[in-house]
């Protein structure tokens, strides 16, 4: 027996036209590509949109073509996440810090036919122009005063010429709410990346948690910078669920040193930000230098990789600000986990607290999650034992595009995280590490995350990597690989001693390696592959 | 081209689940029918609504059947909430202050398998047992202990009893998300009553909505005690978003009047509430004698008919609980609009937000609502005029049980009200009548709320209703009927003296007629049908 309600799709195209009737006149502010700082309404944001669309039409897109960006987050950015979802094609966000050949591989995985770059990272595609075979259009996010006077591209198209003379009428099309709506692919760490092809659905109810109460709980009256970028799993969901809530959005564009964002907050009075540890890292050693205090900032959402209790701490006692440490995957649109605190937890001696945060929060609603062996069997939620992270839920990922990497999904409608977890018995998620790199030591598991995180606390530590290396006796032992801080004299021993207390006696690396850089991957990760090409030579001690 | 996420179909079950995993220890308080305070956690009520469903399954319950409960707001019945759409079956809530011959009339009609019905409320079922052809077993919802020694119904079955023994183990089918998940009938003010019937997705959508930042952004930390029945649209939406958000639930039971409520409330450190204005009366007026002050409550959420602004005033100004104006109807899951401020508009002086606040809000995220003409021509949402208002999204009915009443649906996917509602530049709604409400004077409409409300903020006045009656010359004209509070001596000048710079000249009432009560529906609204009857001979002054 079916129930007899109206049977409304959910779209996009329903967020930018409720903000643009319900919240005309908050702001969306970004600091431009091009210097200054651009300040425009919601309604102002969703007429340029239609402009937009209608553009796109003129160009002969259609529903389901898949629509580029390379580009950072302002508000001509913002435009295209509502005009290209909302007129039925997919956008389709690359992340410019990709290799050369990741991008032509992608994009001519995704069939791109047109491509919006930001005219600073214009050079990115005219050094690969040739090789995008289905792309007919690019198109710089700009004003023809900043075109560039020649380009190797031919015909390269202006932003602000394709929209001016649009009515800004464009009806946007009732699509099924499964339809495609944005792409993004994974960093691919491992393998080719693969695509993950959202829907309007699962966009709108990813949308919907985050706004909800317990998670971010959004309302007219906050500010947000999402730091994390437009291209990476959509800056989190926080364009969109910004514009259902009517939030004040803040873009910070290109600029992303720590006294940029500073000034940028504090200019325009944000409450909250989000984005990867390496950034905040550098805003807090950029405001412990400049003397300064986050004074307006009251939360901040840290994901993507660990957070470690150091950071936790300091954005506490050194700027009240509340960290609320999460845990997703671009295959979950990101959102899978994040701290929320059970009813009382938030009369807990700060201590707690922290502990609390340190782990990667407790599920929203909307997101299942079950630990288990490597034969599949489940595994006990009680924080005895680590296992394999599997999910599912309306938004996580069902499959990737074209089919490809089918073992990462099960029969019984679970996806395979590829991370190693513990569920403890109050809820939360315990990431112990990726199961690439997890070090398996005399068939047990060393967790190279809890070690890394140990080691970060460790005074004179400025960022730490564990690998496994081959061991004769243990089939794996831990190498620990360190950056010291500009000046510090940390000596292994030291680090060793700040272990001690910190870790299993049988989990302390079996040697102390310093570097003087640890490489990231285009979405700030340390690369351990890297490391592992680094140290492929290395002898342990002993060994 | 379809997006590739999993199809996860959106559920009750999931609800229940969520809380019993992540809130397991946050309480359902309830005032038993029996007496005591019955205090329990969501982990406990999962059991239990598990058990319950093991029980039905064992009465031979299956998918789709209906199961009607005759019930106050109480921890059994948040338990057939979720047992029995859990199973999917389908809940049909009866309101015990309906005629016997409606009760009879919708149990019928719904096809209602089994009755639940509450100590206390037996007696309804009593007397109309023998003309309820579908119905195959009663439960009383009690204990062998409070069942009755004797009744007039053969096989009275005992709550507690069917779930003794039950493992409540009980595995939630997934069944399609657009299923039937519970059923209410209209108050059928005109012609029979008409069952909406709600699924699963409009239900998950509409809890999303109410638990957003900004709706109602509960948290756990947050403890809601709804007055509003749970046999009234569900209680609006709170039982299912009391549970998906964590947030203490405390159930009032039948005890409805001023003292016990403030009781309970106080006891419970309640911070928000929510029902319909007639029963808040009652409660400042026990506050007001007894000389208390609502000590913990920050908002309330009030519906059902609109809130005169007399009433916005002392809450704030006796209590400091903050008026939340809610617009919504049985075909609307209930919640269509309800007060939001815009960003700002919490800093306007406290005149302008209660202006605000007496209006009906502006729509939430998901509903959709325009303004026509009596020819269906659409009309300009800028305050000019009133018009019928027609709503749309995914919560909204799309057609009542066994297809009757198909001319509230427009062919366009709009479904007609009946209300009608002027839409303001701000976004607001203002609703200015029931269609069949209002008064047409000289081709022009005379807005019956808008003088009651008027007439309401005069000292003296208790309440006061305004209905149309036969004018040879405009052709209806308006009679304003009160009712004076106790011991005030008001005069019809005095009223007329109070209205003058309230309303149009035009719309003054051409005649005052006191009466000793105005009568009110099983839902708490004025029951105009009655008072057009009673003043059905009336004739006005000079026709």
């Amino acid at each position: 027996m079916l129930g007899l309600m109206q049977d409304r799709p959910l779209l996009i195209s329903q967020i930018i036209d409720y903000a643009a009737e319900f919240h005309p006149d908050v702001e969306v502010v970004s600091r431009s590509v091009e210097g200054p700082i651009h300040r425009y309404t919601y309604r102002q944001a969703q007429l340029r949109a239609k402009q937009l669309a209608e553009a796109l039409a003129d160009l002969g897109i259609r529903q389901g073509d898949r629509i580029a960006t390379i580009a950072w987050n302002g508000y001509r950015h913002f435009e295209l996440y509502f005009a290209v979802s909302g007129m039925g094609a997919v956008l389709h966000t690359l992340n410019p810090r990709l290799a050369p050949d990741h991008i032509v591989f992608i994009a001519e995985h995704a069939e791109d036919q047109v491509l919006f770059v930001d005219l600073n990272l214009l050079p990115i595609v005219e050094a690969v122009r040739p090789h995008l075979k289905t792309v007919r259009h690019v198109v710089v996010m700009t004003d023809r005063a900043h075109m560039p006077a020649a380009s190797k591209i031919e015909g390269l198209l202006c932003y602000e010429e394709l929209l001016a003379g649009q009515p800004g009428t464009f009806v946007w099309p009732e699509v099924d709410e499964r339809s495609a709506a944005s792409l993004c692919y994974t960093s691919g760490t491992t393998g080719n990346p693969k695509g993950v092809l959202y829907s309007h659905r699962s966009t709108l109810l990813h949308t919907l948690m985050m706004i909800s109460g317990p998670v971010l709980g959004l309302t007219p009256d906050n500010t947000i910078l999402p730091v994390v970028p437009m291209f990476h799993a959509n800056a989190w969901g926080i364009i969109y669920a910004s514009a259902m809530s009517g939030t004040k959005l803040v873009l910070p564009g290109p600029k992303l040193d720590g006294q940029s964002l500073y000034e940028l907050m504090d200019a325009e009075a944000v409450d909250l930000s989000a984005g990867v540890p390496t950034v905040w890292l550098e805003l807090l050693r950029y405001c412990d230098t400049a003397g300064k205090t986050l004074g307006k900032m009251k939360r901040t959402l840290i994901g993507g990789s660990a957070v470690p209790r150091a950071m936790i701490e300091r954005f506490w006692h050194e700027h009240q600000v509340e960290v609320v440490h999460g845990w997703g995957m671009t295959e979950l649109s990101p959102v899978g986990s994040l701290t929320w605190f059970r009813r009382g937890e938030r009369d807990l001696p700060e201590e707690k607290r922290f502990d609390l945060t340190a782990w990667q929060g407790r599920p929203v609603f909307g997101v299942e999650m079950k630990i288990v062996d490597d034969a599949g069997r489940d595994l006990p939620k009680d924080g005895s034992v680590a296992g394999n992270l599997l999910v599912r839920g309306p938004w996580v990922a069902g499959g990737y595009m074209k089919g490809e990497g089918q073992s990462s999904f099960t029969a019984g409608g679970w996806f395979h995280t590829g991370d190693v977890a513990k569920l403890e018995s109050d809820g939360s998620l315990v990431i112990t590490d990726r199961s690439k790199d997890v070090i398996k030591s005399g068939g047990e598991w060393i967790s190279s995350i809890d070690l890394e995180n140990a080691a970060m606390g460790c005074p004179g530590v400025a960022e730490a990597a564990v690998i496994g290396l081959p061991h004769p006796k243990w089939d794996e032992r831990p190498l620990l690989i360190v950056m010291r801080k500009p000046g510090a004299e940390v000596t292994p021993a030291q680090i060793l001693e700040h272990l001690q207390d910190k870790v299993a006696k049988w989990w302390l690396p079996d040697e102390i390696a310093f570097v003087d850089a640890i490489p990231h991957g285009a979405t700030g990760k340390i690369l351990k592959t890297k490391l592992r090409e680094q140290f492929h030579d290395h002898k342990l001690p002993g060994t």
